[in-house]
């Protein structure tokens, strides 16, 4: 069967402010050492899976441009533009239509954009396994990720060990869990059948079309709606039409956590989020102190600090577990204890009008 | 008698960078809300007091161009580049000698370039009384203020509080005292006897130059040789020759400490040195959190923090008690606890050749 993948690249990334910005967010810079965007490492690291001309990458109008830019050899006609934001469900749903349009049907490898996957070859090790297993039982596959802390930041995935042990190391799924408090995450961890859920998921667009019309049948008759005017004059009219009469919706708390048949692969393959500032820390080498730069940094007696210079010569001098992040014209300087609230600076820069911050 | 004053402004001001560099130290900048530089400041102060023609100004080659700019009205002639810094005394003596030779005797305002003082009226009154009793007395006359709090970067004064009760509020000095530890300033504070040495002084240019003679012979014999060639051909090649063969060593070492004839005026007009980063959240008007910055910044929960922004956006998220310069190519962060490290970054900068950045 053809393997395609849908690439979902329309988040605004506000936790990367002020580096990761409205007209720039996060799938289209580099948080790493690396010179590569992570959207680029995204769709480089499934090349000797999935041929260039079957990757679809959902966006918005917005980054059209950008994914252009990134990936000049995207056929742009795989660029689907959402005309607003509706979480992942409908996204996903345009995706598997626009797929069974042109393919009848097709494996449909789900992905972030924004993800960083340290063992790119392990990984395509799973998404083979998560393929065959698509393939032979019609399920819905998700990656779950071994936990390495009782992380709060993440939804859990708790599986069934019993269930199908050697079989492409895909267990079935128990259910699906949101973001826990602190004292339940290190219950997760220790229990043992607890993984984070990466977001990462490998189906049939037919299988997921299948559970769509089962779970969120309104979303469905919406999405064949749209499915049926694609490649019509009436395409785009249609899709703007159609898609926002969508309710916003997640497809783990829309059709995940309901359906019968979803397996997971246990998997490890040094997977990162990047969700905050903090991620960088874990994502990139640290000098003997701690402390996680890019950039032209002198550092005296300071320890794990993360700092993302601009142009500019940065010298720290007596600090400990701060942010600090350069840019042209905006520079955050953050304890890593209130990452969560750099959300507040953009709200500030919002009710200013100081749209060109954001 | 005339009135002349020597302004001192050959300072590198390191420990304000990265505002103040090698090349603009900080007596050529504004460290406060206001637009004037601290040596326009120092200048428009006495001008109800002294003639612009009677200011001279000893500084350095290298800010030659910066005192014509920033005083476009002061004589050139009254610029007096130092060959070399030797510490106040030589610097202070020469003024005198050039006074001595232009005027045959004047009263010498002697000040530095870059303190702040908040009251200038008050400031004149107490120079008009220091006028007074070195016009009198022949005695070297300098400004003590009231200690606010036991402060160790300063040397004391003890005075004699029943030596001339009344006379213009002008005491014998007993002692300067070097920089004392906390317990020392603690105790002086509590006595009631000790005024902080504010650097600056009042005295006829023969009074100096007799103390000189007395207590600094050889740079005294020094001098007089400059003096004889002022005016003539060689005038700059014995400057530079006689310059250079005098010892460094300040003018309170040199001289105050072992002169008989020292009176002191206590006062308080708003006097601040400047020392510090952390002088800046003395000398300027902080916010309900308690943080004085300067330039385009969002706080978001940071208390305590000293701001002065350059061209770009700063946000602080939060931060405590954090010291944060933002110019064109260089950014300063750094715990206020240690401000009196800013100096390795740059022995760290010296020992890269990264002169562009002192």
């Amino acid at each position: 069967m053809k393997i395609t993948a849908l690439i979902m690249a329309g988040g605004r990334g506000e936790r990367f402010w002020p580096k990761s910005r409205k007209r720039t967010p996060k799938q289209f810079l580099s948080l790493t050492h690396s010179d590569e965007t992570m959207i680029q490492s995204t769709v480089r690291r499934i090349l000797p899976l999935v041929r260039m001309e079957d990757i679809f990458v959902v966006t918005n109008q917005d980054y059209e441009r950008l994914v252009r830019e990134q990936l000049p050899s995207l056929p742009p006609e795989n660029i689907l533009c959402e005309p607003t934001a509706r979480n992942t469900a409908p996204c996903i749903g345009w995706g598997a239509v626009t797929i069974r349009k042109k393919y009848g049907d097709a494996m449909m490898l789900t992905l972030p954009s924004d993800h960083l996957i340290q063992q790119p070859k392990l990984f395509r090790n799973v998404l083979k396994n998560a393929i065959q297993v698509a393939q032979d039982t019609d399920a819905l596959v998700t990656l779950g990720i071994s936990p390495s802390s009782p992380d709060t930041e993440y939804g859990y995935i708790q599986y069934d060990m019993e269930s199908s042990e050697g079989y492409h190391n895909a267990f079935k799924v128990k259910r699906f869990v949101e973001k826990p408090d602190l004292a339940t995450a290190k219950k997760y961890l220790a229990d043992g059948e607890y993984l984070w859920n990466s977001g990462m998921f490998v189906w049939k667009a037919s299988a997921i079309l299948r559970e769509m019309e089962a779970h969120l049948p309104d979303h469905y008759a919406l999405l064949t709606a749209i499915e049926q005017a694609i490649g019509t004059p009436e395409e785009r009219g249609v899709l703007e039409a159609k898609f926002i009469q969508m309710r916003a919706i997640s497809i783990d708390y829309g059709i995940l956590e309901h359906s019968k048949n979803v397996y997971v692969l246990p998997a490890s393959f040094g997977w990162d989020d990047v969700g905050s500032w903090l991620s960088v820390a874990r994502i990139n080498p640290a000098d003997e102190k701690g402390n996680v730069v890019r950039g032209d940094v002198i550092s005296v007696n300071s320890t794990r600090c993360i700092v993302q210079g601009g142009g500019k010569t940065i010298a720290l001098v007596g600090m400990e577990d701060t942010i600090l992040v350069d840019t042209e014209d905006a520079l955050l300087v953050c304890a890593k204890d209130s990452a969560g609230e750099i959300r507040k600076v953009l709200e500030e820069l919002r009710s200013n009008n100081r749209s060109e911050l954001l």
